[in-house]
């Protein structure tokens, strides 16, 4: 059994959507048992609404709830009890091998960068996202979590990506590619160029830098960059679909010889938004933090929810980070000489 | 007259694409005349394949030409006499009024900083790219010539797109965004929180931070950007369409129903294709620099080429670079204070 806490409260969409995903993990996964985090008296009432297979669902309380604005340092001090530190608390104590909230990732990684640490040798933790490509799924790291990296954190984030990769989307031997605005090694900032040098002495399959566009080509298994770049490009893939059915539309409704097509297209429409659709990953890890802790979508439906818990369970059986802590290991002796950051340019 | 340099030998498809596309903004605009820049054999030749309106077209020799792949500064160097060289001399010594170039962009931002010099009050050049969205033309400001800016000079590029946008997109008060993380003013970096503030306190129509979405949905007129993220974000989007179409199709071929669709469906993407078509912007100015100079993308096409010197007849006869320093000059006091750009974390 896998024991694998969930914040009740956290998502746009409140405690009812949460709990019928935990409820649908639950059942869906036998090695799975789930404890759901928050105010008991409302967790209870939404866990009545559902049926749960014996003993797979128990719950923890937490009065508190961080709020999705809420300023995450701030919120975490402030209240002592809320449904992501309670969460991240049992994973420290070791009372559940995995955490996972939809709420205020600000939070939850603050939470879980302060109370469990890194893992030995990881400088900082990093949000891995998992995108559909052309040619399948593709890792982004980092999406949000670290603004402005050195070389070696960036490079740090290739070998985490690599690890997670490899036993989470099961590429053999995860390509791996650089975020940049140009395929030169003499390219964009010192960072990248210090990064691009420690990925290609590294024995990772480093295929060099890549552009905005391989985001959909699938040039690489794995895209590395800085979390400000992923996180814009993250909303800008999650608005693509939305935007290309909308500007479709619109051409449509001026000519009516393409409407008819529009109802015989309906299906692929469907399909490709099911595709591309963020509720299939489920959640982002945040990896590079001593433990196995999950960040979803706030917007997280039920299903992505229940998927977010398939991804955390996978996590502990696939040991993702020690593996990671053996694949840094060589490279521990990088550090000092790499720690390179944007600087003030005069 | 306005007269626009166009190098000649610049772009991934060589002489032949400029030549012609040079030919049709001579004969489509009667108020431009062209000076074409590179080998006058090679020039020549090209130009003998079509007809031109009486004298509109002259030109100026320039024997060599500056690679993509060169660096920028060290082939500026080495190549006294390049096709961009010469571009920018003509313009520095005001025998033209502005220049274009499809060639290196390094290497034409280089040349157009070290011999015009910037604009008075301009700290650093911008390129600004106009793109479609779901409401119209949206100006992003810079999209790859500052990878590193300090919030002054974000707040700069704020203000040199207002300008642009009221001028060359005719908006009448054109509404600012700062592409961030989040729309909260505490989010981004030290840098972002900087330019926010400079931009609250301007007379700018500031809507405060944007998100990657925001590409599409037209909520902001100006995107205002450091030039990594801008050319990321550029890139992707130049892919968006394709992708889309690849992945429509191959929905299709799973389903004959969808198929007919397809064929109903086909007027509306060609539309849609030549709506988010980069070949009618044409070309990107780079503002800030003390001249009219236009960035072309390396694939352009003849009519790209032609939409380029288009607008550089524009940003000449509505005199964008006078009211750039115009609109500059209230704020140059504060500089000083807020020339902050991201720091070593650590």
């Amino acid at each position: 059994m896998v024991r694998v806490a969930v914040d009740g409260m956290g998502g746009d969409h409140g405690p009812s959507v949460v709990v019928e995903g935990a409820v649908m993990a639950a059942n869906d996964f036998e090695h799975l048992e789930i404890v759901l985090v928050g105010p008991q008296e409302i967790l209870k009432a939404e866990l009545n609404k559902h049926k749960v297979l014996g003993g797979k669902i128990t719950l923890v309380e937490a009065s508190e709830v961080i709020g999705m604005g809420e300023s995450p340092v701030a919120a975490l001090k402030k209240k002592k009890n809320s449904s992501i530190g309670v969460c991240v608390d049992l994973l420290e104590k070791k009372e559940v091998e995995a955490a996972v909230s939809a709420g205020n990732t600000g939070a939850m990684v603050a939470a879980s960068t302060l109370m469990l640490g890194m893992l030995p040798g990881i400088k900082r933790p990093g949000i891995a996202i998992t995108i559909p490509t052309m040619h399948g799924m593709c890792v982004t790291l980092d999406v949000g979590a670290n603004l402005n990296p050195s070389a070696y954190e960036l490079f740090q984030y290739a070998i985490m990506a690599d690890v997670f990769a490899k036993n989470i989307i099961k590429k053999k031997r995860p390509s791996i590619g650089l975020l940049n605005i140009g395929e030169e090694e003499s390219k964009g900032t010192d960072v990248l160029k210090g990064a691009y040098k420690l990925l290609r002495e590294s024995s990772l399959n480093f295929i060099g830098n890549i552009e905005g566009r391989d985001f959909f080509t699938g040039k690489a298994d794995c895209i590395i960059c800085d979390g400000f770049v992923g996180n814009v490009c993250l909303k800008m893939i999650e608005s693509v679909l939305e935007t290309m059915i909308s500007l479709i539309g619109r051409e449509l409704r001026k000519n009516p010889i393409s409407a008819i097509g529009a109802w015989f297209l309906k299906p692929a429409l469907s399909n490709l938004r099911k595709d591309t659709n963020y509720e299939e990953a489920g959640g982002a890890p945040l990896l590079g933090v001593n433990g196995n802790v999950i960040i979803s979508h706030g917007i997280s439906s039920a299903r992505a929810i229940r998927n977010a818990i398939r991804v955390a369970g996978e996590l502990v059986t696939t040991q993702v980070n020690d593996q990671i802590v053996e694949s840094i290991t060589p490279y521990l002796s990088q550090s000092a000489a790499n720690s390179v950051r944007n600087q003030p340019a005069e």
